[in-house]
């Protein structure tokens, strides 16, 4: 799974520029743009990403190189989706239309609605059938130009489902072309056996399960839904400090619904991000810029439970790094529309072209803790990319919701699509 | 290109019922569903759809005949995407992006923006060009479940260029699997050559242009954009007279932008349609109800656009038909994802998931005034359907804005995806 590949006619390659998160306005914005530029990657890794005319001599020889004509295509990095919640059973397709519908929630409750249902079901699933589920996910996503995604386990909240949502993934990986950053999410919801009682069963989780989680090296992050009603920012903390002290990496879904703090928890605490952000107030935002933590962009979220987007034109212009991701769930947005997701930023969220190409790509890698490997083609970096069938980046938002990759090249392999 | 198929193993289909329009809330929320069902079409036509129990004995033989297990997944009708502008040459992505940034629509205009661009393009295009892009076009609504597209002249607003754009339609009439239905839209915006004299363009179109396209056999309707700073209510009445007297069916582009009574023009003249309607009045809905008047709705246009979108809920309530279409052009929405504009439709136009099915199959057909034969799958209709990669045609809302199209079969052909 590291191949050598020579990329060559492309019209158009356009890839954000960094080796570390794009911060702030400025580095969001910068995209460079290549005409008649070709790509070499060997062992997996970017020789050479620039005009065709400037390939080093000899680069198109060498065995088991294999190359790609891109026939005057657009190429562009391959996309990072950093927030998804990808394995998972039991879908919410009657739910989703009884909201669409607008039912309040306590009668959608009362109908057995909520993410009780998917905690049910995941429950019930077996490890394989996760992985099939999770498997026939990675590949839709594949088609759509993902070569990185986040996953977060988050439907057992008990021991044994959580640990298996992450070994699905665990199996996942390398078994298939998408790479996969895993993220612990126990406290994604409060479980029926601790119905009233968030605190208990953050205790429950620092003592029990966190420990487990760490030492079977599955997640690389923990993640906690901070909100009003779930788990507070008291709780929220000492659960990710334990995570902290154990290795992880931290995350947050933070002021969603209601302004609580988990943005300003994210910045005091050093999080690699936090994500949602509706309600998230200017003087939090900009602790996070500060602190050097990703914002997260979720707005097909948005899109199907119709809230106002999240205000991602301040998030950059305070300086944060922003990450635009799909947040697939089988809830609030069973989507993975990531061209949606794009048309959405430019046209509702009011990021330009360049700045929304970066959030999918450097930010979503920043976001992961990974931007100095992943999220642009630059020599050095992983060989992750994708032919559009367009002539420039600027129709993944211009033929707005369509996908229009063509082909996908991860860590230098032709993983997706016709090889001519 | 008039198949024998039996569709088996259909986890659920579902259709809309009627050989006419689908006038009402009663008539637009009639989808009947089927659990364990099968589809039989012979030459072309549907002989059976209905539970698998109930197929006619014989039915699973004959010579030629294609047999497709859908593996338990859902089978809807094949799309009708009654408003497309599928045959242009010009590519405006810059100018979606200066728009999308907030440029004012004179500063866009000195930049070179506008329809006059696509006009030049289309002008300097040959015929096979056109065909050539309207090939790749249609191969792309075609994986998107589109089994009939509406497609309208007017990049040309002269007499050869029109004629031009509808021989392309010609050309492409049979050559791959999607049925098109040309439309003549000379009135689509005032040439340069007439800047000033929408009257006198008008004048011209009736006594050059649409004498030749109606004896060419070109086009099916007749189309205007009656709008403010367009074409008035007065030129657009007497165009889709002299149009009506040629023997074309007509329709209009109405109330987009302004409310200037379009809708209640098309009322007047027994229009197939009128689409957009934005601005339209209640009364003018109200009447074209009466009238049966189609109404098109163009949620990506008004998406793309940041729009309201149109009253959808009032247009059904008040007794119309519903059609929704993508209006796939090169400026005001180059976007042909019908998967979102039905997710729009369910999120944001407040219609259930029964009325959105039928807006874009059945509604869709009588838009074009062919319910007859088009639609639904109903013994004697022709054996236009989809499989979905789904459990339930749910989740074309659910599963927000991806493609879910499996299998196309278009006159009980197998046109698209895999045979097994």
């Amino acid at each position: 799974m590291a191949g050598d590949i020579l990329v060559t006619n492309i019209g158009e390659l356009s890839t954000p520029l960094g080796f570390q998160a794009p911060r702030g306005p400025e580095a969001m914005g910068r995209v460079a743009t290549t005409k008649d530029a070709a790509v070499l990657v060997r062992r997996g890794k970017i020789e050479y990403a620039g005009p065709a005319a400037g390939l080093p001599a000899g680069a198109a020889s060498g065995p088991g190189l294999v190359r790609l004509d891109a026939g005057g295509r657009a190429v562009v990095p391959g996309f990072v989706d950093s927030h998804t919640h990808f394995v998972f059973a039991g879908y919410r397709d009657d739910e989703f239309l009884w909201k669409a519908a607008g039912m309040p929630y306590m009668e959608i409750h009362k109908r057995g609605g909520g993410i009780a249902r998917s905690v049910q079901a995941t429950r019930a699933a077996s490890k394989a059938e996760l992985v099939a589920l999770g498997a026939s996910r990675l590949k839709t996503m594949l088609a759509l130009g993902v070569t990185t995604v986040e996953g977060k386990s988050g439907y057992g909240l008990d021991l044994d489902t959580e640990l298996r949502q992450l070994e699905a993934m665990r199996d996942l990986q390398g078994g298939q072309p998408v790479e996969i950053v895993p993220t612990f999410l126990g406290p994604h919801s409060i479980p029926v056996e601790y119905a009233g009682r968030p605190a208990d069963y953050i205790d429950y989780v620092i003592a029990e399960v966190l420990p487990r989680v760490a030492e079977s090296g599955l997640a690389r992050f923990a993640d906690v839904f901070c909100e009003k009603g779930v788990f507070s920012v008291e709780d929220s903390r000492r659960y990710l400090i334990a995570a902290k002290r154990l290795g992880l990496g931290v995350k947050l879904h933070a002021d969603e619904i209601e302004r609580l703090g988990g943005a300003g928890l994210a910045a005091e605490l050093g999080a690699a991000s936090a994500d949602h952000l509706l309600k998230a107030s200017l003087e939090d935002i900009g602790r996070m810029a500060e602190a050097g933590v990703v914002a997260g962009c979720l707005p097909l979220t948005a899109f199907t439970l119709r809230e106002p987007y999240a205000d991602a034109r301040a998030m950059i212009d305070s300086g944060c790094a922003l990450a635009i991701a799909s947040d697939l769930n089988p809830g609030s947005c069973y989507s993975q529309s990531l061209p949606l997701a794009i048309a959405i930023a430019v046209l509702y969220l009011r990021l330009t072209m360049e700045e929304s190409l970066t959030a999918v790509t450097l930010g979503g890698a920043a976001s992961l803790g990974l931007a100095d490997r992943l999220g642009s083609l630059e020599p050095g970096k992983q060989g992750d990319l994708l032919v559009l069938d367009a002539p420039s980046c600027r129709f993944l938002a211009y033929n707005a919701g369509m996908n229009l990759v063509r082909n996908v090249v991860k860590r230098g392999d032709l993983v997706f699509g016709p090889a001519s």
